[in-house]
């Protein structure tokens, strides 16, 4: 995790969360997303070998960020796609997972499961929201969001993104009244060791942190 | 199950998948969809309480049929949303759903899982295919996409419905060759006393046959 975080990989923004769960000795996570809006170039959005990302944020997006995607036509077709946060962690036991799932669920993450189940590497949860929403822009032929619509379509995209951090927020309140069941002391002296504050904040205080002015400004509206 | 079907409440082309599962002792089925296109009347897309939805359909839908949209401002907005097909059931251990989940992921159902376990209701499973997309048509007092555009952008969603169906039919196919495992004597009786054709038949065939000229032509394309 610390490798990831020291080269930008991990999400800032889900950092407390990650963190959180670690320090549980049962819990292992893996690749996670703090919630994101992408634009893709494909025949469909959902992502797979012909689609690309050709952009992508963790953070509201400003109209000139994607005002590009006007200038250079797509291979195929350019998508706007909005994805609440997803998390991804192995525990060690059904009951455990069981249990956590309940959770997340109240906290908005309605669409979680146990994915799979093996001995050797435990039971692997995924824990996912209905946050998500897709909007194509333009194709080889068409313009199907004008330039002058994009800025509103963009205001709902964002505020699906805000959504999606708050629900991760509210995941967050629900595991820290619950976690660590049984404490990583490794862990532990590694969080204490490096003295990382940001292991120690609300995930929803280093979103506004990251955000930055678009995002108070969006707050406001 | 008989009762749904009977009252036109169970998706046709779902039937002889479900009476698959259902032939299996240890599989019981509950609510799940075919695959369907609907416009949402929403602030976002993901139906909840603030969210209707004004037009459904299993098979491709023709611009005639959504064309009031245009006549008539929306609430909130008109959503255009196609999801792929969902299947519910539960079964009696674990390891069984385990290995139908394995199975179903082969078939393009990859964001499926096991969503609750319980003493007396079993071990409820989700299956699900990343088949899914949505399209902000028009606002209060907008029109996003155009009635020129939306002809296009239909032509997508209808695509992605019926690659949903492809994915119901080899789904199909796995589990016709793993399933029942143990059959369910009494689903066996009924399912032959009735004759029931459409539980003997390809989900495809009878999706072909449900979907009549508009998605012959459309395949054709």
């Amino acid at each position: 995790m610390w490798e990831d975080y020291e080269i930008g990989y991990l999400d800032r923004d889900l950092v407390p969360l990650i963190a959180l769960l670690n320090r549980d000795r049962d819990i292992y996570t893996t690749s996670s997303c703090s919630g994101r809006i992408v634009v893709v170039d494909g025949a469909v959005p959902w992502v797979r070998e012909e689609a690309d990302v050709i952009f992508k944020s963790h953070t509201p997006v400003a109209w000139s960020d994607i005002e590009f995607i006007y200038k250079t036509p797509p291979h195929r077709g350019y998508w706007l796609v909005v994805t609440g946060p997803i998390l991804h962690f192995s525990t060690t036991s059904i009951k455990k997972a069981v249990s956590l799932l309940k959770k997340a669920r109240i906290a908005g993450f309605k669409h979680s499961g146990i994915m799979h189940i093996s001995t050797t590497r435990g039971v692997f949860v995924e824990l996912v929201t209905g946050v998500y929403m897709t909007q194509l822009i333009k194709t080889r032929n068409l313009d199907v969001v004008s330039q002058h619509d994009i800025v509103e379509v963009l205001a709902l995209f964002n505020r699906a993104l805000i959504e999606g951090k708050q629900r991760l927020q509210r995941l967050y309140e629900v595991f820290e009244n619950n976690l660590p069941e049984s404490p990583d002391l490794e862990v532990e002296r590694e969080l204490s060791s490096r003295r990382v504050e940001i292991a120690l904040r609300k995930p929803i205080e280093v979103f506004y942190e990251i955000c930055g002015d678009l995002c108070r400004e969006f707050l406001r509206t």
